[in-house]
């Protein structure tokens, strides 16, 4: 109860996780102005402004659906949505967000086919096709581009054409992957793609967002599942056309801070902003076996949104992330659920400098050195 | 596609609404600091903070669960927790947020006992009794404390003492009325009251809060719908104790806000804030018959959360607001559903001062005066 935080002027510690990210001073400002009415004509240009910049990025003429929520309620929309109990469902897990599609799809009566692997193994698109070969019946295929938990990134194109072929619909959570690493939505036949606001969209947490295809729209349409606050059908009902509006009031700050964050990524042009993550992600990827350390992430150019890291034996990676955040400053992510205490994660998607990868990988290896350094002789002490 | 709200400089349209509401300063600034990471001991405390300020609010020491989404996704989590299908549920309902009530609880499967009334009525404890005798096997009873359609705040008291006295559990939407209007949540016996972040709390639109009693904890774990996003058990269950996290990465800048603006109504002192929103209302009822035009809300100090006005014959409503918005600047809200037309709403609800409702009826009774000089000719060509 001493922190206070409210009262401290000081910087909190630099954010270089995977999310939620840092976000520009630019769009602090925006959101820092005078709130606007939901129901006006300044916010539903914020709203179209919105769609199109999202639209631009998905490389999609799909309808946008814009919820105020997390990506997990998203995700669980689309189960909701499309659910009819009993059918079958492929799901690609190789971490825990693929493991949450399975979670919903089995909470929602789905029978799940599920295509697992260990967690930061690289889902082979062959592996999906042979389950779908066994399963015809299988008509909807649940993936994560870009498994935050463990940094791999999949060859969504691949994916995409293994479910085309097997004529099932794809439904791809690409929550910390978009704006960070390309995906044509349409030209690849993706048929439900989500992401948030609070990746490398440089906007903070609170904002969900779908594409939707045609097909998608028509099996939502059949779906049997009671919802309301995340049903598809009527919260797009008012938010196409050109006098977009939302069903409820929704995070209206948030927004007009995203209208910001997309005329950024806009200026610096999508082809810039894709090969700086690749970019970071090799800075982020030299600097850590540099220290030292060793990869958990691939040690390639797919690694582009997030790079993890093994702790050395006897280093509890809790201990290095509190570490890391008292003394140096610098906030990254602990392993999620079974990779807790064994992995760290450094952001290197959004609003990210080469310094800020620097400054997270020395304080790593600080708090790493320093944890080691006890560690050991209380290991020595209980073995002797 | 001319307005371009993002590069106008000056402000936008006060904001006289009810809701969403106006933001202080020291609230937008608060947000606009660089982000808390979600997981990290700063965050941590800010929870403990708006968890402790709500529960004052509230009187209440229930748990109090934070979602990010608005107050309709916490009426429907009411409601998926809760609901056992075929169970029979009494609905107060007088506008269209008691309605809403009504469409949520038929959507899942409930055996709905409305009590219902014209909209813009003030509901009866006594009708409420007297379903409740009929229909012994009623368990839940759903209503509005403050229809934000109408401006009807019902004397939730009373009904929470039918409620009990029948032994039904009792979920309140006290949306609109949470932190204007008293609520002695554990004193008077409310199971579920549920509140958001954009009204009196006077933060933007994202969070949305829930204070449970034990009975209600019991009944969700009885409740044998599928939910995950909204489940209150295992939401719940990072976010109590003295280290409160949330399961998924929550608003984090809608938190810090809310922990300010909890100051300020802190500092302020909860029974100045109640007697300012009296205080508020009655003004707004003065200068709107002063202006010679009808209330739609009641006339007394119950409406001390909005002042909802009926428009003269020949003037539509929506028309008042563009003008006042894009004329006066002054953003009200319109009728809802089928209201809309009718009436308009000004809301005295958060950070408002008599300056804004007085600047709003102001700008009423501008727009209404030069809207029924134009319709008046067309009226009478029409006729004649």
């Amino acid at each position: 109860m001493t922190l206070r935080h409210l009262d401290n002027p000081s910087f909190p510690p630099a954010l270089v996780a995977p999310g939620p990210t840092q976000v520009p001073p630019e769009v602090l400002e925006v959101m820092a102005r005078p709130i606007l009415h939901h129901r006006s004509s300044l916010f539903r240009e914020a709203l179209r402004a919105v769609r199109d910049g999202l639209q631009e990025i998905a490389q999609s003429e799909y309808p946008v659906l814009l919820l105020t929520c997390t990506g997990t309620a998203a995700m669980e929309s689309a189960v909701v949505n499309l659910a009819r109990p009993g059918a079958g469902a492929a799901v690609v897990a190789a971490g825990y967000f693929g493991e949450r599609w399975v979670e919903l799809a089995e909470l929602y009566g789905l029978d799940v086919v599920p295509v697992r692997y260990d967690w930061g193994a690289v889902p082979s698109p062959a592996d999906l096709e042979e389950a779908l070969r066994r399963r015809p019946d299988v008509r909807t295929v649940y993936l994560v581009h870009s498994e935050t938990s463990t940094g791999v990134v999949l060859d969504l194109k691949a994916f995409t054409e293994v479910a085309k072929s097997a004529g099932a619909l794809l439904v791809v959570d690409a929550v910390s992957s978009f704006a960070a690493v390309p995906i044509e939505t349409d030209a690849w036949g993706i048929d439900v793609l989500i992401t948030s606001s609070h990746k490398a969209l440089m906007t903070p947490p609170g904002l969900a967002f779908l594409f939707l295809s045609p097909a998608a729209l028509e099996a939502a349409g059949e779906g049997s599942q009671p919802r309301f606050y995340l049903d598809w059908a009527r919260n797009l009902a008012t938010q196409v056309g050109t006098d977009p509006e939302t069903w409820f009031s929704p995070a209206v700050s948030l927004v007009t801070g995203l209208e910001q964050a997309l005329r950024m990524i806009e200026r610096e042009g999508l082809d810039a902003v894709y090969s700086r993550h690749i970019s970071l992600g090799r800075r982020c990827r030299a600097a850590v076996k540099q220290i030292g350390l060793e990869l958990f992430s691939p040690d390639d150019d797919s690694a582009a949104v997030m790079t993890a890291v093994r702790m050395p034996e006897g280093v509890d990676s809790s201990d290095v992330v509190q570490a890391m955040h008292d003394d140096g400053r610098v906030a990254i992510g602990d392993g999620e659920a079974k990779l807790k205490g064994s992995i760290v994660r450094i952001g290197h998607l959004g609003y990210v400098a080469e310094a800020d990868v620097d400054r997270a990988v020395r304080a790593l290896g600080s708090a790493v050195e320093s944890l080691s350094a006890t560690s050991k002789p209380r290991l020595s002490t209980g073995m002797g």
